[in-house]
């Protein structure tokens, strides 16, 4: 299966240079690639592989494009535009459309012809499947959840009861979407269970990654807003909200009632903390403490950072803990100046 | 379906501040809340909603029913008698007793004829089930394993062999229990598995969130203490205890054979160190590194936090690593001192 | 089932101080150990049990062995010495052979008869398994996957399509493999899918913890070398490339594009930044910041550490967060001294 560079970028924004009848079968990194091959050039880092790439094009900057040896396509976003042309070279098979045999569907369920439902799933009563949509094998969807057109839950993903997925949503592998939150009453030294009535809602265009955690809310329900992008491995609370396009990586905790506002990047392994409030178009970097809100866009980290040897990261801390002592040096030092120049100065 | 205040509060230790009669058929939060429905107040946070709240009825303190306009459950602890109450308001539905079709069960199993075992379950071999006790669908369970009366396995938990869960216990969708712990000796360059012939011993009451990993002990047996409760994607290593009625939040990562008291509260992210002890009653804040044991009840945290800019943060890094130069400067500031101190005297 | 000393230590390299008949049917902790168990003493906190262990028999070191006043097996490697004794007192029981009535195999697979396959897998088309592969039940397994001889599969792995597992690995439960990596590129403010087309690899002898998540790559492969070993819930980004006889502890974090060397030792919740090289025989703490190169080898850190208390913890961000204040007062103090020691020299 091969297309041509002019067949690959039809109704792109783009600019070919060179031979828009050149085939290209698969694409790959401008280091690896090999003739029949596209690359792209986005991260800076990776420039020095240009000059001698062989791929037989590349997707690239006008500023770039300069330096090429082989064909280019010329945009404005090349990953944007790869990002385009590279799902012609996606090995995935589609699943056929139908309930497998081995599927377990409740009653009263709504499951629209054209979608998917895969083996040894469990499917509880009233579900509603939209058209196009994929269950994967293995997936357990709890009473009255609703997967809207062409969402894909992957393997082995739960939906707790009341759990609603939007339209062209993904969901990993492994998640739990609708568990129970966090919420435990203590009395007389014991914890009692608060029930945790309220629901997720996953909005349009989600992407969940793999093994992902998000509570069901506690009263209110618990939203995912439309366009967010969550990776690996990500717990969120109860009665979370996160908002429209915000993307956060992998490893990141969510506690619960914190409302995280639009077009927010969280880094990796950072935790927010329980109800606390990010404004739009915040960036808080990698395992960031987010003990308090957030009220004005910028980028945010918490503590003192810098990776350093042990050895010196021992030294850091001690003189971290003695910093109360040469405070106290220093206030010594000024009072002893200021009685000595008054003493010299009468 | 709707119930009188007296009727939801019946043996509950309070008293009523309005209408005993009023009729609630949901509960709702402060700010959401419409007529027929019942809000709590319990943190301070949100008594900023009490004056317009359109709530039928609050649950709160006898100080906020002072200013309360609507009808009032006063008690000690609203959040408490909030979980008693609410109950009556959850929408789950409890599966049928009986082994589903489609679950494989082995040999010699004891099934309580009460209890429910999930479609797609597969069971091994000399496993106990007790009364009322709810497998969900598509858990698997190792042989010799023991469920305990009334607990809850919901969808998609994997029991390894030799798993004993107590009575009351809820375990959330995704949990693993008893997988081999993190042992290898080195020998010759090369890791080699370390047999892990411990069990895992989970005692009454213990609430575990969605995702969480226990991983079963490598001699002895992994132990998590009667009415502990544990969030969301927490990693338990080899061997460890936690005491009983202690909570850990979200993500926090326990390593191997430490020792945690009863009481604590770990707060999420949170990494406890292999091999240490931490005593009764001990708060633990979210995000620290517990490198050493902690013998004595307190709140603790570790190095330094305050989330800020990322400008400021990058300053207060560059200071944190100039600080030998900053003592050192001081140092020949009090020689200078004291030296010229000495000739002016002289 | 009970073993000679003799019988259990052929072929290791060892000396036996005392009985070599003497009978044993278990093992255990020094601690905890009765008559008829062995035990091991490796790491020096346990020592002190040593003089009272009621063991019948004790692996350990030469000098150790000097005050052994039991049978004991005396190596250079305790720890490594009874991990290959141990094997023989593991309780599991291997499945049969033969694919489980309940599972669901694609066209076109290749399953070697001495493998197994579990009750409710799903296989997609073009799956090989290898002789004596263990699949757990609820596997769920893509198309043109390849598991190797001697490798297992715990219950409820998922590997996505193309994803090549070596010999003799092990990947314990709830585990994916294969997913989607976290590529997206934002256009007109909008996140857009960036297809992942790299596979995984995981080479002979890795062995994976309970519910980790593995990216495939997004034009590469994402690969885990051979004899690596990963604890539970560790997520690693796409493209990654894991060295050999690496070890990472749980709940780490590798973002996309890292390559970590070989003989590396990460700490558990430590995150390595996105297209960072960590070279050969590295090790970094617990919960570090990778968040540039490590290109020597050596023991590294990130921040500044130490657990205090709460009340101590929040002085000493105090202080950071004045240090610029402070660094002012010891440029005044030195600009006055110096102008006062010219003036009075004058």
């Amino acid at each position: 299966m091969s297309y041509s560079l002019a067949e690959l970028t039809q109704g792109l924004d783009i600019v070919i240079q060179g031979d828009p009848e050149c085939r290209i079968h698969g694409v790959a990194t401008l280091n690896q690639a090999q003739s029949g091959e596209l690359a792209f050039l986005s991260n800076p880092l990776y420039k020095k592989y240009l000059p001698a790439t062989q791929a037989s094009a590349v997707i690239l900057s006008a500023d770039d494009a300069q330096v090429c040896l082989v064909n280019a396509i010329i945009c404005k976003n090349p990953y944007f535009v790869y990002s385009r042309i590279a799902t012609r070279f996606e090995r995935k098979t589609k699943p056929l459309p139908g309930i497998h045999p081995t599927a377990v569907v409740g009653k009263n369920c709504s499951i629209d012809p054209s979608a998917s439902i895969g083996a040894h799933c469990s499917l509880g009563d009233d579900v509603k499947i939209g058209p196009q949509a994929l269950i994967g094998p293995n997936c357990v969807i709890g009473d009255h959840c609703e997967v809207g057109e062409g969402s894909q839950l992957h393997a082995r993903v739960t939906l707790y009861h009341e759990v609603l997925i939007g339209k062209r949503v993904i969901i990993a592998s492994g998640c739990v979407l609708g568990s129970d939150g966090f919420g435990f009453s203590k009395h007389q030294g014991v914890w009692h269970k608060v029930p945790q009535v309220g629901r997720v809602v996953v909005e349009d265009d989600v992407e969940i990654g793999a093994n992902c955690a998000i509570d069901r809310g506690a009263i209110e329900d618990t939203v995912i807003g439309t366009g967010v992008k969550l990776d690996n491995l990500i717990q969120v609370g109860h009665n979370v909200r996160i908002g429209e396009h915000t993307a956060i990586a992998g490893c990141a905790g969510i506690a619960g009632s914190a409302i995280i506002g639009k077009h927010c990047l969280i880094g990796g392994g950072t935790g927010v903390g329980g109800h606390t409030t990010i404004a739009d178009n915040v960036a808080v970097t990698g395992m960031t403490a987010v003990t308090k809100s957030i009220r004005e866009p910028g980028i945010y980290s918490s503590g003192v950072g810098g990776l350093v040897t042990n050895q010196e990261w021992r030294k850091h801390s001690a003189r971290v803990h003695q910093l109360a002592r040469l405070v106290e040096r220093v206030k010594t030092l000024e009072e002893a100046l200021k009685k000595f120049m008054g003493e010299t100065a009468s």
